[in-house]
């Protein structure tokens, strides 16, 4: 019996239904018993493992070491610092009990690791000698949330988490900068997604921050997805935690302190952001297969069993790359591996063999490309290449489309439904931002770290004078 | 001000404060506030970093993929499969909170995750098309263990776990023994440990399964660390948990399970297979550092700047190296390094830069090795090859002369403090084996694979045939 090939739906119809679609059909997650817990399933968990490759040598060539923090957290150490407990303790899962025994303190599950790493620096910091040091690492985390969707929102998910300390404060702001910049150059180069960079307002920076920054992405739907953050503290968490130094004067001093995280949602991104009606489509550098290979008129030991094969054991050298030889039909086969959006499809078979060439066909553009054997590595790579660019410069078009400029209230009022961003003035003032959100259910994704001039009033109030740019929209 | 290098207790004085020295002096770990939960470092975490790599894609060669399960398990889930909660349930950590509500059911944080990978099993294999499954997590888990030791025992420590199914219950077998030969194989190429490779008895296996398998290694101080296992479940689990596929006749069968599992328990092996009175001694492939460079009469651009600048950006290709160019005397470097254990010191200064050459020193041997500098990339991968046989046979010699065979009861009370291993003819009797724990203080360690023709009765009883040759030891 043929298999089917699983049916998504169109995202036109129902986007949160095709996002669904794809996470199941194209075997990212499974559910697991537990509500908001997925399970990764091989072909996701490969995506996930590319992406944190790639990122955490970035991280090492920038000087970053990987530590491993315990899971657990005493409750009276996550309470040392009042506005980080204060947004987290809402949403932690409690260990009460440790085999038959009640504990006399609660342990939180970390739902994110700044007083973990604070204490620790307190511990090992004491001379300028000791400074900076830059920490990362990679695990999971665990926040009691009441709705969950995978990898974009859930009760425990992956990410990474660096934590760096600075004898300066002006050390530790450009990294905190510096750190934005990894990331947004990785969502350019490696994700094929182009990005909105910018600085969180006040009611919307991290529990406890002084000033949090963004990656902030378009999707499909012209939602935004917040895809990455980098976190400055000053000095508030090394006061709460007394990470003093000894500086080169033989004075005490606090540490200035910055965190960094991006997660799985990232994954969530790459499907909203490149996906279509047929499935998934990877950027090449984290796909976990790039050349999916079927041979047509395959039998045991003829022409195309051993062309096939060679070329297999040939490519495997260079690249991620599947050979499917199963009994389903090719037709099936290509809807599948669509699904799964792995970006080159070879197609080889009795007359290709003849003219010593096959089909390269592509999942981004659908384009087919003939390929003499001769040259075939070399002609993947360079299509990789223009994969990558097409998939940037589609995805950049849409995003400019989807931002749209308002110069007044009104013109406000009239773009509220234009599922996009809204790029407007502001005046910086809270209640600016919550008129925004109760009238036109927009929340503030971020100011751009590169504005224009800023000139004239807030569009909002019509009376306090504007003072930086900033965009507004939906969000995931 | 200098800082001192810190002291190592020697372990002849107090082996278990050299070993406390060492991963903290060495800078491996930190505790942190919770009881039994360490901090990986920078220089330990890297250990661990290495050996995962490796192991990693020893696994992926025999086709094995990554998945991520959950970190948390429901109690009905894990009560599941009898023998197994049997094991588990006194020494779990309960969540019993989420947010401020109190759960229905109590979630435990997993000990281990056969009961999550089997109920995926369970969802997901409908023919014998869908199998074999062979899947890994890379993660930490927990276990509410009453006392701690810094790798050895944790309450939460860092593991791979594989879980594999099978149409077949022989080839589950023949990937149980196929497991245990790749660790045994790491074990030997890579860590340069000997190992003693057998079955657990009946009381000292895996809670659930049939049969479980052990890689077994010889401390310093002659007891036995149990450092990988890899466990053959039949269809105990399948049973339990319903996983059922059409074979090839298209009828219902259960299929056949297998788990194997290495833990950061192996770098406290590390430590007490290879270290000695002045630290750690690092197997070369998985060494943070594999080389140190410590220029002599070094300042800012003189020759010995050049000199070792341009070799270290050589070596960088190559090897995991670093100079430190700090303000520390060159003794003072010498006995840090040495401390942590780097296979390698290259001192280079004026005058063998007149010669063209380095000297390099083996922490191994503390031979010291002149060095023509135009060949240095391949005479240090020449060495590191040396290290890894000495470091081999050094080990295996300790060990066999701590291996005492014994062929009666008299013997075996003679030898009962010897600090080795105990091998003897066993009958297969638990009674036996609670007589050798309760009257000698040792338990059973392994019956290895290969054995001698066996001959003659128990010398424990006396009075059974013998069954089997076996190994009795302490163990951590």
């Amino acid at each position: 019996m043929e298999k089917v090939v699983k049916k998504i739906t169109s995202m036109n119809e129902n986007f949160g239904q095709w996002y669904t679609d794809i996470v199941i059909n194209a075997e990212l997650i499974d559910y697991s018993g537990v509500r908001g817990c997925i399970i990764l399933r091989p072909y996701g968990y490969a995506i996930w493992e590319n992406i944190t490759k790639i990122l955490d040598n970035r991280f090492k060539n920038v000087g970053v070491e990987n530590v491993a923090m315990p899971l657990l957290i005493p409750e009276s150490l996550l309470e040392k610092e009042k506005n980080h407990i204060a947004g987290f303790a809402p949403e932690v899962a409690w260990v009460t009990m440790g085999g038959q025994e009640k504990l006399t303190e609660r342990l939180c599950i970390r739902p994110t690791s700044e007083v973990l790493f604070c204490s620790h620096f307190a511990k090992i910091i004491h001379s300028w000698r000791d400074l900076p040091k830059l920490y990362n690492q990679w695990c999971s985390v665990v926040r009691w949330e009441k709705t969950s969707r995978p990898f974009l929102r859930s009760i425990e998910f992956y990410w990474q988490e660096g934590h760096a300390v600075f004898a300066e404060k002006h050390e530790a702001k450009d990294f905190t900068l510096k750190m934005l910049k990894v990331y947004a150059d990785f969502f350019k180069d490696i994700l094929c997604i182009p990005v909105f960079i910018g600085q969180k307002t006040e009611s919307e920076k991290f529990a406890g921050a002084e000033e949090t920054y963004t990656i902030e992405c378009m999707m499909k739907d012209g939602k935004a997805l917040q895809s990455a953050t980098s976190h400055y503290f000053g000095t508030g968490f090394s006061n709460a935690f007394d990470i003093v130094f000894q500086d080169k004067k033989n004075k005490s001093s606090l540490v200035s302190y910055v965190s960094w995280g991006l997660a799985t949602r990232v994954i969530g991104g790459i499907i909203m952001v490149h996906g279509d009606n047929n499935g998934l489509i990877m950027p090449p550098d984290v796909a976990p297969i790039q050349i999916i290979i079927i041979p047509i008129k395959y039998e045991e030991n003829n022409e195309v069993f051993k062309k096939s094969n060679e070329i297999f054991e040939n490519l495997k050298k260079d690249f991620r790359v599947k050979i499917d030889v199963s009994s389903q039909t090719p037709g099936w086969k290509f809807s599948e591996y669509e699904m799964k959006g792995v970006p080159i499809r070879l197609e080889i078979g009795p007359k290709d063999i003849e003219k010593n060439q096959c089909v390269l066909a592509r999942r981004d553009s659908h384009e087919k490309i003939k390929c003499n054997l001769d040259v075939l590595n070399e002609e993947l790579r360079k299509i990789f290449i223009k994969i990558k660019l097409n998939l940037y410069l589609k995805a950049e078009k849409f995003m400019k489309s989807k931002v749209f400029s308002a110069k007044n209230w009104e013109e406000m009022l009239n773009l509220k439904n234009s599922n996009g961003f809204l790029k407007t003035f502001w005046c910086g003032d809270k209640q600016c931002e919550e008129k925004v959100k109760n009238e036109l259910g927009l929340s503030s994704r971020c100011m751009p770290l590169e504005q224009n001039e800023i000139e004239g009033i807030c569009p909002i109030c019509n009376k306090r004078p504007a003072i930086t740019e900033i965009f507004w929209g939906k969000s995931y």
